[in-house]
């Protein structure tokens, strides 16, 4: 149905989504990106975030259109009977590279696992829960329940949010991992799959597997606010002469001792190591002395300008970037000279620099095509998958079945 | 080798891995998880994260432990030609599963994916790039050229970097999703697949997607800091009369009148959409007056306790969570309580709850073995993926040529 499709690894592959926000979006995004067919089935008028902001002047969601490009939206009434049908029809039609259907809207019986894999034994289906218990949560609140905005920012009683919705993304790409690993399964063993993926569970997994819950039960304590600076290794942020702001990573002893050259600090920080009996080649000195360390090397960053310390630390191995804004990023270079940007011109929304998938295969990138409109290939979509004929369509939309 | 891989659904995949920091272990730490076998190439000694932090009191590493459960461990010396061509032999054994490598430590000839492909033509190397023209770039670098931390915590010229390394966990969850779908397409058309994957471009990707820099584009501005309020619907934090803070959010009509009627604030909310000429029952304008309605809402929150605040809320649709540290998740029963946590004896560090992935595939948690030492599988790799006897392998222990 895209131009395009047939080119990425994941032809051949169709995936039936019923979602919104942000985690189940980004799987099929991903998929589609990959050159799966994509189908989103929506209610009539679309879901809950149809609407969601980013919005234009005109009300148009850019938040919507930028997690479902390259899909095919089919539209119908969630509580007729007859749609009900359809969708479970859909998600179970023939072919190794049907069946397969994720939705974060379950709890409905008519499209749960039992009832699809009844209609398609080899069926693979991906649920994406909030709490594991089945009960609604959303980013932000497992992320408040976790520990992370204690050790946002300063500490001290400041509780930080953050803004990008880190876990949704993480569930939405453990999502399209664990489909692939159940479709592989699949092609080997002609087995199904019932999978499901609770948001929560992948912030705990996640903070498990870091070392941020295990250290609480390993050492007896957690770690700390620590501001801007990296926790365990050497990094922060510095301001320079004209007021802008770097972020500094020193993270090997090459690092951290170019660090200390170009600051022109050697003296001080050797003075330092022998008057505090410490070690600076080792990374975890580096970050208990870190506050002392920074207040040496800050001299420098405030009497050199941004120019000055790009290229300094240019000419060096020290990790850096000077701190930008989105306005920055989309005002500089950066999109326009980057091949994984290409200008889509996306109905509703207007024309923009869009993203594709983010690795490149075999030297080339695979983007994907507009947000559909919802409902725009509700006729194509069972025309093409159920092989329904234009009067059986016709009679659909006249029910109110599909819109 | 491990008990428990075969029955995942990637048993039968073996990837080897030359990796270190996140991104890359993680990638294949999930496909572990998911029962493939994950073979760790390091050098003699460890590659620069073995120590890294946090570390338990006699200095072994919680976080590289954390990353590399289940994973097996050959050590070899880099610099030996001999080393170098068995790299080159376990990255390329032959068998329908092999033949896959993920590294983030690119740039040698030797191991990259040209050499690979003459030795296999259909095998898939993933390299994890941090900038895209191949030069050095992390998590907290990448994200301070983005523009997130000028719009996390309160805005006014303060920038606060966030802490969960959030694009190195896209980045490796993008990598095991693009693998897996070079792995089908191979057992599909027999290509193999050259997959380079930059944390910056899984960063622009992702900030394209979610809308950040496409208003940029679209609407010629960008998002301000909103402190703790969530942009575009209604949600933030509140403190209760005994200093327990509460995350609350309410993204539908439903959610929202729930919270309005169970702050008692229903006629305040009704005059103040009248004197502002508003509609509540739109989620933009609820956002734009947020800060009007959280001054009425947090007042019945401060006359309340915790205990009365969760009940009152657990009665309502509106979603929330208590604000909760690291250790309060330690401390509560809430990982003992999770089949999604089992306990884990891990040399070195001892014993703690793991988590296993945060799917569960028909009705299953999969888990993973502790992570090995550097070193600790040489032998057995090398004896059962290159078919090499006792004498081949003290001849190599001997040259130095493993560990």
């Amino acid at each position: 149905m895209n131009s395009g499709e047939s080119a990425g690894p994941l032809a051949g592959l169709r995936i039936v989504e019923v979602s919104s926000f942000v985690a189940s979006p980004l799987c099929g995004l991903t998929l589609s990106q990959l050159g799966a067919q994509v189908i989103r089935i929506d209610p009539i008028g679309g879901a809950s975030d149809y609407r969601r902001w980013p919005v234009t002047a005109g009300g148009e969601s850019i938040y919507w259109t930028g997690l479902n490009r390259g899909k095919h939206s089919l539209s119908c009434d969630f509580r007729n009977p007859e749609s009900q049908k359809l969708i479970q029809q859909l998600a179970t039609a023939p072919g190794p590279g049907g069946g397969i259907f994720v939705t974060n809207a379950g709890g409905r019986d008519w499209m749960g696992h039992e009832t699809l894999s009844a209609l398609r034994e080899d069926v693979i289906t991906l649920e994406i829960l909030g709490k594991r218990d089945g009960t609604a949560g959303v980013d932000y609140t497992v992320n408040a329940a976790l520990g992370f905005p204690q050790v946002t920012g300063r500490g001290g009683g400041e509780v930080v949010n953050h803004v990008l919705p880190a876990w949704d993304i993480a569930c939405g790409l453990h999502a399209s991992t664990a489909l692939l690993a159940a479709v592989r399964r699949r092609d080997q063993t002609g087995a199904g799959s019932q999978i499901t993926l609770p948001l929560e569970d992948v912030a705990l997994a996640t903070a498990g597997a870091l070392g941020y819950l295990t250290e609480v039960m390993v050492n007896g304590r957690q770690r700390q606010a620590t501001g801007n600076a990296i926790y365990g290794t050497y990094g922060t942020d510095f301001v320079t002469a004209d007021h802008a702001r770097f972020m500094i990573v020193a993270l090997t002893n090459r690092h951290f001792w170019d660090l200390v050259t170009l600051t022109e600090t050697g003296a001080a920080v050797d003075a330092l190591e022998t008057a505090l009996d410490t070690d600076f080649r080792v990374e975890g000195e580096r970050y208990e002395y870190r506050d002392a360390l920074t207040a040496l090397f800050a001299r420098w960053f405030r009497r050199h300008s941004a120019a000055e310390v790009s290229d300094a630390l240019r000419k060096s191995s020290v990790l850096f970037e000077q701190y930008r804004s989105f306005t920055d990023v989309v005002e500089s270079d950066a999109l326009e000279t980057n091949p994984l940007f290409s200008p889509l011109e996306q109905p509703r929304i207007g024309q923009y620099l869009a993203a594709g998938h983010p690795a490149r295969f075999d030297s080339r990138h695979l983007s994907a095509a507009p947000a559909p409109v919802v409902g725009q290939h509700s006729a194509q979509v069972v025309a093409e998958i159920l092989g329904l004929d234009d009067d059986e369509i016709a009679g659909l939309f006249e029910r109110g079945v599909i819109g």
